[in-house]
């Protein structure tokens, strides 16, 4: 077996030898998907990390807007390449998400005349900020270096799942100042945040935390935070418009080497004296329940100040990720972009529990998980489509646990439903449908039933019931949602169904006839619809007509949101066969898939949504959104497989570069690099909660999945080569593999899965 | 033994029986001190309750008053008895303080047009507020009652240590609206909330908690409310001046029958169908910690719906305390005055921890009190003087819980400080002074050390070297607090003296020499600030010189706070020895102590200060602010006792009266009560941490005490009436008492005590 741990190229030149042992997780750039829209931050962090520290290039400057602006959307990460100036550090980031949030606890460390104001991108020299160059700047898996240009300090950042570590190197003996900016976040705002609290506990150690009402609006991260070194001198700053408690006793100074400070607005900054070469490391422990659970959580994960043995420990956590699938490719981008979609792939969701297993539930009560890891951050109209069975293929154990998350959300949850979008404790009801059902539907029917199956089934059946919920009410009564009861209508009509499909498979699986059949008739839904005088599925009134004024390729057309009618319309995953019948048949359907890759949209189509840009758009095919992920492989059900062989490569090169701005889209929480994963291993789950992938063509030459059965299931892509898309056969354990289906069982059996590939369609 | 249990007296006229069997806390009148400065409350509590359920009959009105102005002194407990009108019944309340805070939770019942808006008192129509008549009002110890004029509707309140009780009679069929007020507050303000946050559980039961910053910076109170019937409709209300997250997925309404609401600003209403004459009934349950907590504390406390039970419960508990000191007086009135006090000296401190010990501390963690009672409420500039000597003599158990509770806030402590006015997990820092070693030295010197006297000594020490706390660091280098150093200097170092006094005493008892030693050298510190010129304690300059422009009849005169000169030069209670050669020898000293009590003060003496009013003056000495509390008492010192016993029984009858406004200044958290107390019994502990009471004139005929020890300790005042003001002789246990001193181990041992009155003085 030929993997990359044995693959030792020594290349001898004159006087110049250089081994090559290339490990797996070091192909991991996390500056793919930092420029434009892919959201994703290039700082420290470990597989599902709780802790994400990561550099903030600019956030909405409070100082400057009143109300925030167009840069919620484009700093959602807090990182955008093209900019030249660092504010600071901050220790919790989404990674690759449609809207934006975080940025807790800003570090940024100074020398010359303190400056506690973070100063403006165009004038870095008037507040604290720095300029910084992308030549020294180097993005590691857990590990990340830049040097800030203005204070000429080198800032490097690492991070354990709780811990973020920082340490930065003095070129010349100063008076050195660590800021902790508790004002800054993203998403920022000036009525943003709630509370800070803060205590200088002893010379070294800070406690406190900060209360937000961002996306999250209700939510508070505590923090411990040490340095190496004895603080010399420290201070509080506090910039609320009003003190209501600032009575004449207050006589004494608080502001100064006075160890406890709150208020709404508030930042400290931590004064040192260092010497020439000196480096000072600060550790920031976080914890979602308490100051006691940050400090236990930074003794227990990082008791030492040994900044490169942090960096290790988890470089290692991804070399045991990412060696899951090990990976042959045609060229050495290819495995960037799959390792880099790996590590995307494995950030989301996050770990949310103290070391102990404490954490903060949605009724802000303290809760213990028992018996699994709590996760946090569901961002699930994206990640139902193929990162949660990716995660039932090769981290069933995680998936099971955040299964396990969802039906606590689900049981501390007062509407007793499972999570739409959720992170820290909030349900923030963001897009449509009640995709958690199909992340469970995908388990179920894969075997993956580390959890409560039945608690699981009566929390599906309860979410897909919440009355007051986005037009259910009416989808129940009148078989779709009407547009006049409730907006987006066609694409909550056509997820709710598909969802209701997954409940039946859930209750199929369990038993349940009765409500499998119940579910079974509400999947079918997407038929009411249907228009076929257009064509395109279309709005309805609940008078029972379609709406007028009826463009299928406008985004901001009513009854859909984020996608146009030409995309919502393929929207029948749990039943194709049905889809290609309404739309005319295969030949005609195949003919109409093709225009959509293959006409030119102006550009006014799609300027009403931020999700979907140039970058993420081929003809009228939008990659960058989540809707049309399973578009291409469509083909596969009008006898054009051919025709899905050559998009999907055609996507993966398009859409996927090794570079800043190498992602069409936002990541998506990992939705967009899950899409990736399977495309490149030659297989894609059109409709989760099936135990079938639909077959399309591998970009891979080879590659070992290490199954947690213990099993190893290896796929093999004979002949490969760039213009080698078009698969000729293929095999499953040396037997001709007849149809265009991949079942999950023949995955977790373990096995060969050869593709033979060549230049020509098989058609 | 004559006690007032078996006192019957059945008084028969033609045609009219009625038996009178009046137990101690029937004279309880919750409205004494309502009126004017005195700054109680006229609701439900319990003693040392957690929930102080009272009406609210204004604070100050947010939507009028962008800043906070004069009521935030006037509306320290949330009603005053001019008022006409009532907002609501809010839960937390502080009885007599200084400053104001609180009010959380406000409820109020209405019928007719839902209103959310509290309105005006000269416009209460247009609001929820409801005018009201004392005619219709009732207060009993842990009941309330009251008409509700607007709305015709009968509200009665009562209360366990953890639960409010509501119960609303409606006299006709109609709409009832209960509104939850959660923007309500005392010390009210645009920020003074900082997030409430609310849960519809079911159709019965609510939940949530208000964060608020106003006296107390950081503070949380935990709630969880239930209605005896189902909730037909309901709804919530922001006021905030900006959602942050309002986004476009917020398209399914979420104010009305949505079980789930969150803002800085929030207010809820509940509508039910009511019958005439119906009854609906609420408990609101609070917890520092959590609203699991306050579900606990209400299924702990009151499981049931019968309102008179928790009455009788409470009345019970109230008898319970009161019945400790069984008084015979000359008139009904004194016992009203009596038994009034006791009942406000058992209010604070109060319970802060949950039935199952837990609560939140000062390092925001949360905490379990273990083998005491947690207490919060720490007024201890004002209660160290007598309420905590009357707790050692009376409630020694509550009170080494207290001084547990002190312990506990120590060990949270970033300070490493004692409490000096502490609440709900804050430190104030209110007044001056680090008290809490009175409080400890008391107990200590009398034997009640139920608990880690070793850690108290520490904690002492710590809390009298607390570097940057108001003045210390230069009270410890110059012997006195200069003045253009830290301002009301000379009132800090007479404090301080004495607090170092105390902890001498403390280290004595434990055999620490060279502390005692070290702090009996600090205690002489009042020396330092004795101008002999001018016969005053005078704020004297870094440079050792005395400052000029010198009133010493002006409480704004530099050097002091919250008294003049006059006043605060007599306050050397650890050495009235001391303090009478200082000022020339007995002689000299009554003159001056005379014309105290008999020179005319100008209204511009004491206009500077809030605290000090017209109601609490007699000549210049000021009983309605406590540093002059034990000057009565200083005749003794000078061979005038008999003007202390005169003295003395004139501010019995001039400061405390049994009406609304019977009250010469604030109550102080029980101090003044228990002045009067100590003073009614016949002695007064002058300086606390001396075992030694100083004796006066008792105002009693007889008192009963009944001891915790299981001992009786008898005081009789034979040939007592409102004119034999002056002792005679004393008997300790049949034998002559010389001297003007009563050991509180004389007390402790149990005894008789009897006083011989007389009309004429003993000189």
């Amino acid at each position: 077996m030929k993997t990359l741990q044995t693959l030792v190229l020594l290349l001898t030149f004159a006087g110049f030898a250089q081994k090559i042992t290339k490990k797996n997780y070091e192909y991991i750039n996390p500056l793919i998907g930092t420029a434009r829209m892919g959201h994703t931050y290039p700082g420290a962090t470990v597989p599902f990390g709780s802790v994400q520290l990561s550099p903030d290039t600019d956030t909405i400057a409070y100082e400057l807007n009143k109300k925030y602006n167009g840069k919620v959307y484009e700093y959602c990460a807090g990182y955008q390449y093209a900019d030249k100036t660092i504010v600071g550090f901050s220790h919790t980031h989404f990674s690759g998400t449609g809207h934006s949030d975080l940025g807790d606890f800003l570090i940024m460390p100074t020398t010359g005349a303190l400056q506690l104001n973070p100063g403006t991108a165009d004038k870095p020299q008037g507040g604290y900020r720095s300029a910084y160059s992308h030549n020294n700047e180097v993005a590691k898996a857990n590990y990340y270096k830049v040097l800030l240009d203005d204070h000429y300090i080198t800032a490097e950042l690492t991070a354990s799942t709780r811990v973020g570590f920082h340490r930065y190197t003095f070129p010349k003996e100063d008076t050195a100042h660590i800021i902790l900016d508790l004002m800054h976040g993203i998403y920022n705002h000036n009525e943003k945040n709630v509370w800070t609290f803060v205590r200088v506990e002893n010379d070294t150690l800070i406690t406190g935390y900060r209360q937000t009402r961002g996306w999250a609006r209700t939510r508070t991260v505590y923090f411990a935070m040490t340095f190496s070194k004895p603080i010399r001198n420290y201070g509080a700053q506090t910039y609320d418009k009003d003190n209501i408690y600032n009575g004449f006793w207050r006589k004494f100074e608080q502001t100064k080497n006075f160890p406890e400070a709150a208020a709404q607005n508030l930042k400290m900054y931590f004064d040192f004296d260092v010497a020439a070469g000196e480096q000072v490391l600060v550790k920031m422990a976080l914890s979602p329940v308490s100051t006691q659970g940050a400090v236990a959580n930074m003794q227990l994960e990082v008791p030492h100040w040994d900044f490169d043995r942090t960096v290790a420990e988890g470089q290692r956590l991804w070399e045991k990720e990412l060696d899951k699938i090990e990976v042959q490719t045609i060229t050495e981008d290819d495995k960037v972009n799959f390792y880099t979609a790996m590590y995307h792939a494995f950030i989301n969701p996050t770990v949310y529990m103290d070391a102990d297993g404490s954490y903060k539930g949605l009724d802000q009560n303290i809760h213990k998980a028992d018996g699994f890891t709590n996760y946090t951050t569901f961002s699930l109209w994206d990640t139902y489509r193929a990162l949660h069975p990716l995660f039932n293929m090769i981290q069933p154990k995680h998936n099971a646990d955040m299964i396990q998350s969802m039906l606590a959300h689900y049981s501390q949850s007062v509407h007793n439903a499972l999570p739409v979008w959720s992170h820290y404790a909030n349900e923030n009801w963001c897009m449509i449908g009640y995709h958690a059902v199909s992340v469970i539907a995908d388990a179920v029917v894969k075997g993956n039933t580390g959890f409560d199956t039945q608690l699981a089934l009566e929390a599906c059946i309860n979410s897909s019931n919440l009355s007051y919920y986005d037009g259910i009410t009416d989808y129940k009564t009148y078989g779709y949602v009407p547009e006049d009861k409730s907006v987006a209508s066609v694409s909550k009509t056509l997820e709710y169904a598909y969802d209701d499909w997954c409940i039946a498979r859930i209750a199929e699986k369990l038993g349940k006839k009765d409500i499998a059949a119940a579910y079974g008739h509400r999947a079918e839904n997407y038929k009411n619809v249907w228009d076929a005088k257009s064509g395109f599925m279309r709005a309805r009134l609940s008078n029972g007509t379609f709406i007028k004024n009826f463009d299928p390729l406008d985004t901001g057309q009513a009854g859909y949101i984020e996608g146009n009618a030409w995309n919502y319309s393929l929207y029948v995953p749990q039943d194709p066969e049905a889809l290609v019948l309404m739309n005319g048949g295969a030949a005609k359907f195949a003919v109409h898939l093709d225009s959509l890759f293959t006409m030119q949209l102006p550009d006014k189509y799609f300027e009403h949504t931020e999700d979907i840009s140039r970058d993420g758009i081929i003809g009228n095919y939008v990659h960058g959104n989540e809707p049309s992920h399973h578009v291409a492989y469509l083909y596969n059900w009008v006898g054009q497989a051919y025709k899905t062989q050559q998009r999907v490569r055609m996507i993966l090169n398009a859409m996927y570069k090794p570079a800043p701005n190498g992602l069409g889209g936002n990541d998506d929480a990992g939705q967009m690099s899950a899409w990736y994963i399977f495309s490149s291993l030659g297989f894609y789950p059109v409709a989760p909660g099936s135990p079938d992938y639909s077959l399309g063509s591998p970009l891979v030459e080879e590659a070992v999945l290490h199954l947690e059965n213990g099993k190893t299931f290896t796929i093999t892509a004979k002949n490969q080569s760039a213009k080698n898309v078009y698969v000729q056969k293929v095999e499953l354990n040396g037997r001709p593999l007849t149809g265009l289906t991949l079942k999950h069982e023949d995955i977790m059996k373990g096995g060969n899965l050869v593709f033979f590939m060549g230049s020509k369609a098989v058609k």
